[in-house]
């Protein structure tokens, strides 16, 4: 992941956090995906910069930000977002799925502070918090448990934001095996079935052609096709020594 | 989010977790997202399942089944996917972004059962662990710091499993092999790599991991699977029968 220079102006706000470890969480996450700026708005408990479990985001706790109210914090941003799970309240903003809300999020980091709000672990963001929002961004959950941790919701948020910062290219594919190899190997394999009695002579037509398409179902890399050969190779070679040195009947 | 049918086909297996805890997030994560079936390969510490963070996690966790070790906890699985930091290591995998990770495990899970893998906390997945993937999912991190917090690994995880509302269709697949039966096939192979002089007794243990590394990239059909293994059996047979005829030396 190469981080993108407008990511320097993203602003995590974690506000009236409870539990340091949270804190810690969150920074961890930020961390790991290139984000350095946390501003923290009335955290409960003092002591967060230590957070045990921080693997990593030591630095982003320690230049961590105090604020003592939402609109200091987010003062200097262009757009402020907040996250929530679903509610009544929510009816006042626009509620974005995280794709959407990411892209309009990468947008205007490219000419300005952004700052993506996560409220307390047991309340989330109250309606005047909302209020400094323009929108709202939500991660979907079931129904059923829509009560996300903190930690894990900042993680998938920021994961959204990075997703799709490089064009995505799919897998580069190991190259594959050329036929000739391919035929190698199943002409090496009949010889096995064969010495071996699980091909009879009376079937070996229709056994050819079932095992040329079995070996061709397995879409052998190169690289891995030379080892088949080599272990068919010695296979045959001691089926056949065994034959040769067995008494004829 | 409404869940989709075929998620209740996933498996969410945690390898040898150290903190509770983090089996507590990662059930939470679950739940959130919708899915239910949580297994725990030889769990670090009891008491897991009264993991306090775990809000909205108690039935995951009540559910959860504890192996022994990882073969039993995939055996029913038609697809192994891994997840790690990067490393030198995963050369011998495919390594796969999490949009195209997450558009074949939900293609996979159409027709089988899918386990997705999570090492422990200190060291992640061993490579005898990465031996039973067929491949490997890698969130992208930035180089400074790869190492996430578990939890919201499977949540970021498990948010991109569920993030696409709309299934991608994609052609019918075959049902694939499971892990048993894939894994009585390499026992096979195995054998007759030995009997044919192909492995040495002194270099086995490598053998054993490169060969059961090697038999998962075929990713074979649970149709083809039962002629190989009719095949193999018949080889390895003739091979001992053999090996018995010979006079000692």
């Amino acid at each position: 992941l190469r981080v993108a220079p407008e990511f320097d102006r993203l602003r995590v706000v974690l506000v009236r956090t409870r539990n340091p470890l949270n804190i810690g969480a969150a920074a961890r996450a930020m961390s790991n995906f290139g984000f350095a700026h946390l501003r923290l708005v009335n955290p409960y408990k003092e002591g967060f910069r230590e957070a045990r479990s921080a693997v990593g985001a030591a630095s982003v706790l320690a230049a961590a930000e105090e604020y003592k109210s939402l609109a200091e914090a987010v003062a200097d941003c262009t757009l402020v977002v907040g996250t929530t799970a679903v509610g009544r309240r929510e009816l006042q903003h626009s509620l974005r799925r995280p794709e959407e809300g990411a892209r309009l999020i990468r947008r205007r980091l490219r000419s300005g502070s952004v700052a993506l709000l996560f409220g307390s672990e047991k309340t989330g963001l109250s309606n005047a918090d909302l209020s400094h929002c323009h929108w709202v961004l939500r991660i979907p959950t079931v129904p059923e448990n829509i009560s996300m941790n903190l930690g894990q919701a900042v993680a998938v948020c920021l994961y959204e934001l990075v997703r799709q910062a490089k064009p995505a290219h799919a897998a580069e594919q190991p190259p594959r095996a050329a036929a000739a190899e391919v035929e190698r190997i199943t002409e090496m394999l009949l010889d096995a079935l064969h010495a071996s009695g699980y091909v009879k002579p009376r079937g070996a037509a229709m056994a050819e052609e079932k095992v040329r398409r079995l070996v061709r179902r397995l879409d052998l890399r190169a690289s891995d096709a030379e080892v088949w050969l080599g272990m068919w190779r010695q296979i045959v070679w001691k089926l056949r020594e065994e034959e040769e040195k067995e008494p004829p009947h």
